[in-house]
């Protein structure tokens, strides 16, 4: 994979988490690169998410660095917004940049105070580690109960696009989940950046779901600092952004708390794009597909009964269901298939869902979830402890 | 307890289920009966559920019998209504009133054809088993997963209310979970049971959850005899029946699949009572939140994040959170408490969740949901097969 030019990156092992692996790293541009970014809609938000977005606001999207902690969200506590403030200007001053150029980002923990001197006194090793080749020590440091690091890389029109993202629960407010960042060295501008964004969110990290929750530390951050001084067409560059959000967003489906498998949704004949993602997602959410399909057992029942509460209108006459592409339902009605033989297919790492309606509309939508296992449990029955 | 005067019960194995325990039941009334339903508001609805809406609406509220089976939801099948229609005819020739006064329910497996011979093959013997005594038999034959049998009586002035439920995932469409039958001998209308059921069952079984599926099969129903000869006051009569139905909806939460603990969740100071089930129904559904609770850990983090994304516009400052009495979260921050004593008060079978807000209003809601843990993925992960 090509590396975009002109980024640095560095990570160290700040004392924030327990255990001494690197949980505090940092992304820098070369010069100030245009900036766009989505925050979690969680009425509850850390102050690194308002920091955050102040910053972006000011600067009219204009970014330099991005510095991320893991193990602590400083969410919900007394000094959360002293901390990110502090640390934002002790990064800005190793780097000699503007502190509005700064984005940080924090995810762990909720309601347990940061102590901003531990990053404070990390950040003059930080910097001076930073090296254009450490992206997947940037990848890793970000990472909390993730089994994997999840990195995408894409090349369009002459520019490099990189991607790195961590999440496992979708979205728990104790681990403040997903985390996302994405650097490319087209050149663009903050505005063009910010549909490519809208857009390629809406069909990524908004069509995912590990258990329904929504953190109070999301974001998703995306630089294009020109360092190639190519400048793909918008809709180009937009399709390979998205690529890559996909690819990520995808890797925190797979990476599930206590996932064996990823399951691929794809709802189509409906009326609208939204409506259609209502069913996906409806699909997508249900504890009991995700159980059944942790089972490797084709029970559309609980598929066509998750779609019929979705609030979307629909025929269930007019639905046929196919697993790992057997066709299960048959116009609402059981279908006939080897049982044995679909049970092996669904063993596969990946699984398939299609849900298509008749008569509706042409709209589809994709969506991606995991399968729900007894790890979820064990892993969240005692994670704060 | 008080038996209502007037109603006969059986059940009796016909054959429906694997396992040779009673899955066909009856409940009859000595005279056509006030009654009043709710039903799933799935899109996919079962076919006992369309009859027995059809049912009531042509006698316009009267009935004389319910008929239940256990083991196959009658959903989703070629012969469904034929079946429905069938049996209903059957059991009415049996008890030698009008079809249109039976009220059909199925609880079970969906997308598998039933057979009504063995429901009409079986039915002599259940008439003839028939007896005021056997209240018991009937609440035993409903239950599909359920570890316990889920009965609860009250009286009002001199008349006498009784009422058996089933479902312990909330609603699985696969088991078609929730069936709700309450009985009363009071003297009563239908219009008037209709605003009673309306009124109990929204204080009742639409607050609590599971697992946040809805079930093709869900359905409640209420019958009033006349037989004890006493009106009591509506609102009297009213506040006995939803204190049945709240009671009952308990009983499911408390025997939530897998489930160890019942959760009580009492959010307060909110600007509409809607505004204050959408905040408890966010908390109650959240698989941290759920899973928190099954480890006894007093993760507040996670119930104020679940309140975030529920929709509902608040001030993160000005929320108290307390776990069985004790303040974790004061202000939108962490309390002190002693972790450890918590942690054992949380072992206890009851867990109380409060979510107070400030500022906003006075309106307040109950809610109950049980904990999440992995019982529950193995109870699911393989139900079908």
């Amino acid at each position: 994979m090509t590396l975009p030019l002109g980024y640095r990156y560095a990570s160290v092992y700040a004392g924030i988490r327990k255990d001494p692996r690197p949980d505090l790293a940092l992304l820098v541009s070369d010069v100030p690169a245009a900036a766009a970014a989505v925050f979690t809609t969680n009425m509850v938000q850390a102050a690194p998410v308002r920091v955050a977005r102040a910053n972006l606001k000011a600067t009219r999207g204009t970014a330099q660095a991005v510095l991320v902690n893991a193990g602590n969200a400083n969410c919900s506590t007394r000094t959360g917004d002293r901390v990110a403030t502090t640390t934002v200007k002790a990064a800005a001053k190793a780097l000699r940049i503007d502190p509005a150029h700064v984005v940080p980002a924090s995810t762990g923990v909720i309601g347990v105070e940061l102590d901003a001197a531990l990053i404070v006194n990390a950040l003059p090793q930080l910097a001076a580690g930073l090296s254009p080749e450490r992206f997947d020590d940037f990848a890793d440091a970000i990472l909390t109960t993730d089994l994997v690091r999840k990195t995408a890389f894409d090349t369009v029109g002459g520019c490099a696009i990189a991607g790195a993202t961590k999440g496992s629960g979708m979205i728990q407010p104790n681990m403040a989940t997903t985390l996302g960042f994405v650097v490319t060295d087209a050149v663009v501008t903050a505005s063009e950046l910010r549909e490519i964004l809208t857009y390629g969110v809406g069909r990524s990290y908004h069509r995912i779901t590990v258990d329904g929750d929504t953190s109070t530390n999301d974001m998703v951050v995306v630089f294009g600092n020109g360092a190639s001084g190519k400048r793909p067409p918008r809709k180009k560059l937009r399709e390979a952004i998205t690529a890559v959000l996909v690819n990520l967003a995808q890797q925190i489906a797979r990476d599930g708390e206590g996932a064996k498998k990823l399951v691929h949704i794809h709802v189509s004949g409906a009326a609208s794009e939204p409506a259609a993602v209502q069913i996906a997602r409806s699909i997508a959410n249900s504890p009991l597909v995700k159980t059944a399909i942790a089972g490797s057992d084709p029970n559309w029942g609980r598929i066509i009964a998750a779609a019929g509460y979705s609030g979307v209108k629909f025929d269930p006459a007019n639905v046929d269901i196919f697993l790992q592409g057997v066709r299960v339902c048959r116009n609402g009605l059981a279908a006939a298939f080897d049982e044995a033989e679909l049970k092996l297919k669904l063993d596969a790492a990946d699984c398939h869902i299609e849900f298509r309606m008749q008569g509706s509309g042409k709209r589809e939508a994709r969506f991606w979830t995991c399968d729900f296992t007894d790890g979820y449990i064990r892993i969240n029955a005692s994670y704060r402890t």
